[in-house]
């Protein structure tokens, strides 16, 4: 069902930013919005929410007994079937509802194929809606910071459940299906499959593949997450097996110090370039920089990628309640790479760090 | 790498079409063309090929290694960082390539809201491609379709372990996790994740919890699938748990004779639409027409989803090597579903059925 708080904050967004409608394919957008985690295929089905405050469902047939269920009676239902053109029910649409020439923003799950289609049909100005959709959710309150509190310490224990458990001999893949197992025992849905990576593939940012077996002086990133209640949880550790050489030694502290430096510069009123140059600071004069690939973090919250990013460039001012991760790394091609990652919101007091899991160095012996 | 026998037919199709360069984000298409099967995530990453024989890839920084690795020396690499807007790194590109002003054509990976930010800074007229590149892969050769062929038999094994290991009492969870588990050890990936849908959730093409508990007198739908060498299979069952009803039967014998007659059409020079009339018709006549609330199939490869769809409307003339599901249904909300799908290959004599697994009535007792 619609959520009555977020869509009259959505409407508000849309009259200031002179938008007539929002076309909103199947995405935590959604979610957020309506409750309505729609299962995605390339059958085009959006939500079109209107600032005059109708809106409407385009569901293809297959699809809508979930969408009934999921979006209530008061939602107008325009349903296509395999053998008709979407194209041809959305222009029904546009003419009950007068979109014709509108100004219509997407979101990020509104494909660029059917938009091409859709604009081809449809005239109307269409705009990128993605920051107004990002604005509306930025700042948590207690309720949404208690859930990814919840969601962090979940996160936590599982870090230290694989600490536990990993061994020389074991695969990637063995560590990171603990990961899920552990979750999966809590009855926690992931927030993003779990990164495992090993010895030199390490130094990949999102190194996605789980092969490689664990060696004897190994180091390990672990980047892994859950939901609770929807809200994402996201963390990053990096450990030893049997052992730390100088230089890893090196950038691991270095990493670590960036991470808190980041962490602390985090306040009310300080922009998020600041952070990531508080990060990228520490990690630059100790002649790692071209090392540090990636921003120093991300806004989380219902999506694990969103607004706020903390980066170079942006100099947006954070608010209390904005969660981002804070998650500096250091990436040397083909040796290693470190990387230690939490979540924070900000505070009255600076940072409230979500995640409680030791960042010392830690030795698997 | 480029695989240089696609590169040379889409360039071919691309003449045909008069489509100076394609954008191809990371998707099935970027994976059959060059192998690379990049991890997403909200930075925009695609690969450009164009139709003078030049291809280049935008890559944000962070993926720049995997990128190298795996589309090799010969791309010209583009490299953002996140701290830089990717328009202006993409900019650079169209000046060094000329492509200002051309004709476009995007494939399904690329978001809207990408789409708009990219044309709004860079003109050009952008195309829907996804039908070209549909094209370039719908006839499989011999060796896709023992690819095929081998994941198809891995999916008909899926089903008979499931079926010896329903009853009573677990969750539909728990027959999921024992599909899932099979592929696992086989040693190959999902396709899809497995639907497993009971009772009353039958009556929903695709439905996606999985919480119910199997009681006695079920009908429970059963949709799979793993890929073999990125060839894809994808299989539905249905079967009863203790014991059948009269009605259950003859909406069960309606939806295989509608299997059996789309399956027996199958040939070449038949059109899409003929396939699906065939099935659709044994429906109808036995009253249920309302109730198949889909198109009879869909195209696969290294898709699960792709080109020919099964429809009606689709005048497309079937060819030796294409490859597609045959999967009519009858959906009787808040009662239940049954849904007999296999994958089939055109061939000389008719239609190749890739499944070999049971569809008779299966009663666990």
């Amino acid at each position: 069902m619609l959520n009555k708080k977020y869509a009259d904050k959505l409407r508000k967004l849309m009259k200031k930013n002179n938008i007539d409608a929002f076309i909103i394919g199947p995405s935590d957008d959604l979610n957020y919005l309506t409750g309505f985690n729609v299962h995605v295929c390339e059958r085009l089905q959006a939500f079109f929410f209107l600032a005059d405050g109708n809106y409407f469902h385009i569901s293809p047939k297959m699809y809508l007994e979930e969408a009934e269920k999921n979006l209530g009676p008061d939602t107008d239902f325009f349903v296509w079937e395999d053998s008709e053109n979407v194209l041809d029910i959305i222009k029904t649409a546009y003419q009950k509802y007068l979109l014709s020439g509108k100004t219509i923003a997407i979101n990020n799950a509104i494909r660029g194929i059917d938009l091409i289609d859709i604009s081809n049909r449809l005239p109307g100005e269409y705009v990128n809606g993605h920051e107004i959709l990002e604005l509306l959710r930025i700042r948590k309150d207690k309720e949404e910071i208690e859930k990814m509190q919840k969601a962090a310490h979940l996160a936590d224990e599982a870090v230290e459940a694989a600490i536990k458990y990993i061994a020389p001999g074991m695969t990637e893949k063995d560590i990171k299906e603990k990961i899920m197992e552990f979750f999966e025992q809590k009855g926690t849905c992931l927030s993003f499959t779990p990164i495992v990576a090993s010895g030199p593939n390490s130094s990949m940012p999102h190194y996605c593949d789980d092969s490689r077996v664990i060696q004897e002086k190994d180091i390990i990133i672990m980047d892994l997450g859950c939901q609770y209640e929807s809200y994402c949880s996201d963390i990053t550790r990096t450990v030893f097996v049997g052992g730390i050489n100088a230089e890893e030694e090196k950038v691991y502290n270095t990493v670590l110090a960036a991470n808190k430096a980041g962490e602390a510069k985090v306040g009310i009123g300080v922009s998020a370039e600041e952070v990531d140059i508080a990060a990228r600071e520490v990690i630059v004069k100790a002649g790692y920089g071209e090392y540090f690939l990636t921003r120093t973090g991300h806004g989380i919250g219902v999506s694990v990628h969103e607004a706020p990013y903390i980066r170079t460039g942006n100099k947006q001012i954070l608010e209390e309640g904005m969660a981002f991760s804070v998650e500096p790394g250091i990436y040397i091609k083909d040796k290693f790479g470190v990387r230690i990652e939490d979540i924070v919101v900000v505070a009255e007091y600076g940072a409230n760090v979500l995640n409680k899991c030791s960042k010392e160095i830690t030795i698997i012996k």
